[in-house]
């Protein structure tokens, strides 16, 4: 690949505004210097990036994504393939994805079927997480092979009884394992038990649009069960707690407690959460369907909690839990009956550009939007140092921003492959122009110019908050 | 002074740990490159330093000093020209200290003289903070007009009547002028009113000694007066509050309800309160006397507190209070009447050393070290991306620290003007080895090649967490 | 006056509710039986008085009167005589009222005018709090003298600089000497030197109207006044502190949270603050002067903490603070200027019949009512036992109330000296009929029969809800 | 029966202290008069008690016993001839059971089982909750059934899985269904799921004594299920929650939160978690057996939080969850398996002692005393009125009390059917003397006098606290 350099741009990360020109060569950053500076002036390469009036940001990491995710009896429509290039697209150059244990089956299988469906088809660099459908004795000794592999987090779910459901000596069990192999666990925090029969009850009395999917879904459950994890991560001796999702500003709270006791307790949120509500899953036509996700969205008020958390850093990290299905034909299979739609929201695509809004609104500072979108997603899943940052022998990922540039976000524009789009025709002020992937450029002043393949499976460390 | 190279070390910042080599010209940090990569290689220099199995760390930025400080009817026994001497061996290149508005005259005419002590005099660069004297009409106006001239922050006492204590409604209206010139406003927040009628009734019972002083400072009237002083600010208009020298955990606690609701409150502590205990206070022979500060040391309960209040981002800066006053002849002022002790301690010289002891002991991460102790003060006072970092365009303040070194605390080897250490004795891991200010080698080798004057006035911006 | 019995009514008291006739000799109650018993029956009493239908319960116990007041150069326009015969009306049967120290004089002096004012005077029985206008060596050891004679409460104020107002030093000598006699702190918690500065400012703005009054005392001044007294107790070594009208949901917080602690800490609020808001103080044409007091009225959005908070005895008294002023000639002292409207509301003769209400919209139950109104004051001041309930051996002060009966409070109808109502035109349901002050029919079916003289003073014993 | 007259005693109810004679005609209290007073000299009766010196205070209520409980192949020994005898002796006149459901029959099967273990037999009157042990459609409709026959309190486990446990759904269903019918949800709060894995891997490590039942069943599960009770306890909509035997400092702060919110959420405590601690179940040769109940005994340390939460109110009951198993035979069962121990201890006969002696050692004032042994359990669970207090028209149930006898605990005196005290040589001051069930002395000067079938089944109001 050899050398380029990005000349005249605002390097911006999680910690520093420096006007710097940045030397790569093959796959790696290997120096900053300061614009116009002797060092600078001296840098020859064969491929000049001019970032004037631009920003050079780290590229995006987005860990929560679910591309091709078998859901309720459906697949999530975006491969890796078409899922990493849009990803690309939208100026994150990392996902972690979630590899599925099938029930009865060793993590070991259904991590190889993960392995298979992403080799040679992305766009830009992955990982994989590790979602646990059985707890028991096989499980628990997988997960410390799976550590030594890279894969080094591991999904639990309170909800979705007799799909991913754990129970609670179930996570215990998980939770002290992970305590002794270094692992991190993630906890999707609802009372999935307590919802069933909410979503029994409204569904017998006929309480079968999507809004219903929102009211069934209580805050109280999430915050319940958010509470819960963290007492239950406390009795396994502290192993880390990511906290997926967090949509109620009842669960930030407990996570501010957890936190300010000094617990390593962590949050996410999501960008449908910060800019979509309750409103949405009203819309008329069934148009609910599309933002019918769990946790669920809700009501606008919530928003101010989830950005303060943001601002506090009682949430870290924003990611999509992109797990999109489309609405003709996939969404709809929940006609009359909100409990049978598939559950996911596209949005792989948006997230860099919906953060930067939020940076252009007041909600964030620039650095805080790198931090959140790039740099602790990194450090929480053992990948900071090569990705999530600017910085000489940091992977050559990264993003020339046009933080002035106009776009409307659309279905007809986006390249995820699904027929809507959840933020359709909101205008944003910001636009990924180029975009290097480990020093290959695979957005070039918005054309795309990756290939499949390019990208390469990620091994991570441990959380790299903790220790 | 031309290129100075630093080459082999380990840049530890508030961010990143990088392997990288260091260019510096005339003032500046112009390029860091990976370190043999190709751009580095080639860096000539007319000095080059070996930083191989060292840190290089930015120097250190210590926002609460009392140089020449008048107190109690003596002097802060370091000048400016002993004091910033003895900071740059303890690899703190830049002081904020504190100018004096004298009782019933000027804002300026207190800063002129603080001005006139230091120019001249100091071998790293220095800043102010304003003490307001006298809240009125006239003083209001004063600190639009030193906002613009770089000193930023105005210090209140809610202790010391009669001296520099303002009442609520003083302080009211201070915060209220910063809420609209972008001022920080700094607090001594102890209930001195309260605490001056514990006092008279502690002598004239007769309990005299110097560890009445850590008994009359009750810890539930520091957290009384934190509490309302971000009442006050919040009654205000949500000026940035800075709270200086906390040292009870209750004080931590209404920190932290404070950021958990997004208030733009902060909160410094010190080395004294993070080592030292009323087990100090209690020394036999007046020795107590050393040890005697305003807050005072705690029970050493508080300290765990402390460390993760330091860990969890509720407190943000540690800085030293250095203000010292002999043991002869002033400190034994007091003999007999614990009220008329000098308060202040020595510390500027071995708060980085006593910060990295606490990453050896497990209480805190390299990056969390550089960032209370150089990363976090600065932007608090509006001195970040010249100070604080390690990154082109930086002042080169920079500081090649040997983790491994072992030294021993002692006032027999310390440059601090004063006749006792307060951590006299104590071993510590991690030493200075070399130390540059604005590009110039002020400490090398553990030889000082600085020089008066070399350290210059430092405008500052408001603080850059808020805006 | 021989015996009375009351018949066929439903005994209620803080604890219970019983159909019982109740037996009075002379000025005590010596029986209660069963309706209908054996010996109900055999009783016979010069007056009998029927009960059918109605509820029998304690006398009020009103521990927050000002009658005759001096406040802002003129007089609270109730007399002794006039208020108590109104107090009366409204079946309260005992009240507390407050002797003032004159700065410079001693409480004694205070105390003896206040005798003054009412011996001879009242309809019913009264007793004195004593407000501290100095707190020095000469009323700290006055106090003790004061707590053997039955005052044995004290009132500070945090507001009113310059003329109420004590210091934190002050109020922790007070507090300190309370905790030594038995006598229990009572607190106007507002923070009134920064109040003094927002009212200023509103004035000199031309924000002159009686709304803003509620404006410049703001929610958080009160909340902090409250902290802080709070926290001035434990210092003091945990005098009970007792919070008079307390108005903002955010002070009501800072009570529960001391008392969850098991502090010593209590609180009343007043009709005013349950039923009133700041819209009444945005009334037209200076009406809004008719409801200036303080604690200020606050936003109706508080009243749903303050009923929750008499629910969950964080709050454990209802007292009326009655301090009336005529809009004619008084409160129009303020045209032009909020600040010196004198600060104050009729209330003694509305509290029963709005608690009633209260029980009626289902905010309170009636054994709530009545411990809120008569059995918790009587406690709480020292007066339990011989009133606030109906018992054997207990003051014959008895109320036979109608719930069923409809009323319309107005001016036109009190029997308070002053021009107007705070409450005109509201209906409500449930009357005062029959009134029995030590035995002595003081209102018998809605006809005034008792006299000024018949009240005597009752010294009073310490809090019994502590020791 | 006629008429008894209990002269010359100080009546001390949860709300009054007074010096007074009280008559009853047959089973029911019609008249208290002041002692020496001309009504009370009127009365004549067959009987006249002296209590000269003595308390008259209601029959103690207890609403937590597990008379001939069948647990772990074993029954508990105290039969209802035996438990209610022994009751008695103690100065308890009304006990409340738990008839239990057997999983896979109605609810109405289980009930009549225990109507027909306790018809006949029972000294004192009784009472029934009802343990649901299926939470399906059938047993949810007989709820409202039962509530009609006065069953009017549910008991749900969130502990014992395979046993009693109810999962998040079922307590959910229950908690509605009881919001709509009026029912009371008692709740066993301890994560049972968690606990199993904990006590599995404790027996599989060799760590079987008894001991090591404390420390499985760990202070954060009670907290958390309590926690997860009462949020489940919102979704349904408010129906009361009442958490039984809460041992835990950190339960507590749940109970005080909840409360605080005004949510219709109550707590009880019992004598052992009060006076025994873990030190008791660490007790050599296997002794610590005889302390094994569920939740367990704590540490020491929590005791001081569960008399202040008694003392706040946050609790607000005292019962015994008297469920004893001989040491020998039975809780030898598992030696060498603490997890095969039955569950429980005596205490029926010890809980007014007790709880007197904490009146003796200042924990609790005496009405506080008799509020929380006798008028809240009453009123909590619908017999107040009839059961709880001293006033015309209750039972009468009446305990003639001497505060200064002194007595020492033991097996050796006790009446309760089984070989071991767990207060074994205790000393404590106070003693029952005499005992009144509805009107007839079923103790006389401390010989029992009455005999089995006295006493009746007692159908329930709902909850007297809410409502």
């Amino acid at each position: 690949m050899g050398r380029v350099v990005i000349r005249g741009g605002l390097v911006v990360t999680a910690a520093d505004e420096i006007e710097a020109d940045v030397l790569v060569e093959d796959e790696k950053i290997v120096a900053l210097a300061a614009g116009g500076s002797t060092p600078a002036e001296t840098w020859t390469a064969g491929q000049v990036i001019d970032a004037t009036g631009k920003y050079v940001i780290p590229g995006g990491v987005d860990v929560h994504t679910h591309m091709e995710m078998p859901f309720g009896g459906t697949f999530a429509s975006d491969t890796f393939e078409t899922g990493t290039r849009a990803a690309a697209w939208g100026g994150t150059t990392t996902v972690v994805d979630f590899a599925v244990q099938t029930r009865g089956r060793s993590l070991r299988e259904g991590l190889d079927a993960w392995h298979a469906k992403a080799a040679g088809r992305c766009a830009i660099d992955y990982g994989f997480h590790m979602i646990l459908s059985d707890v028991d004795d096989g499980s628990l000794k997988e997960m410390d092979l799976l550590v030594d592999e890279g894969i080094t987090s591991f999904k639990l779910f309170m909800a979705y009884p007799g799909v991913f459901y754990s129970d609670d000596g179930q996570i215990l069990r998980a939770m002290q394992r992970a305590a002794g192999n270094g692992g991190t666990v993630m906890m999707h925090a609802e009372n999935g038990i307590a919802i069933d029969v909410l979503v029994e009850q409204a569904v017998a009395a006929g309480r079968t649009d999507p809004r219903y999917h929102g009211e069934v879904r209580k805050v109280l459950l999430e915050a319940e069960a958010t509470h819960r994890a963290i007492q239950l991560a406390r009795v396994a001796g502290d192993a880390p707690l990511y906290v997926v999702h967090v949509s109620a500003q009842e669960a930030v709270a407990e996570l501010a407690a957890a936190r300010d006791a000094g617990l390593p307790v962590f949050g996410e949120t999501c960008p449908q959460y910060l800019f979509l509500s309750t409103d949405n899953l009203a819309e008329p036509d069934f148009e609910g369907a599309k933002y019918v996700c769990s946790t669920p969205l809700r009501p606008a008020a919530h928003q101010a909690a989830l950005w303060r958390g943001l601002r506090t850093d009682d949430l870290q990290v924003v990611s999509t839990d992109h797990c999109p299905f489309c609405f003709s034909g996939q969404k709809e299979l929940g006609r009359g009956d909100f409990s049978r739609i598939p559950n996911g929201l596209p949005g792989v695509e948006n997230r860099m550009d919906l953060l930067h809004q939020a940076v252009v609104d007041g909600h964030l500072t620039r650095r805080r939007w790198i931090d959140i979108a790039c740099a602790a997603p990194a450090r929480m899943f053992g990948l900071y140092g090569r990705k999530g940052t600017i910085a000489p022998g940091a992977d050559a990922d990264i993003v020339v921003y046009d933080p002035a540039a106009e776009q409307t976000l659309s279905a007809r524009t986006h390249h995820m492959n699904v027929d809507y789009s959840a933020y359709e025709g909101k205008r944003v002020t910001g636009r990924v122009v180029t975009v290097l992937s480990r020093g290959r450029t695979v957005i070039e002043e918005r054309r795309y110019t990756g290939h499949a393949g390019h990208g390469v499976f990620l091994p991570r460390d441990t959380c790299q908050y903790v220790g």
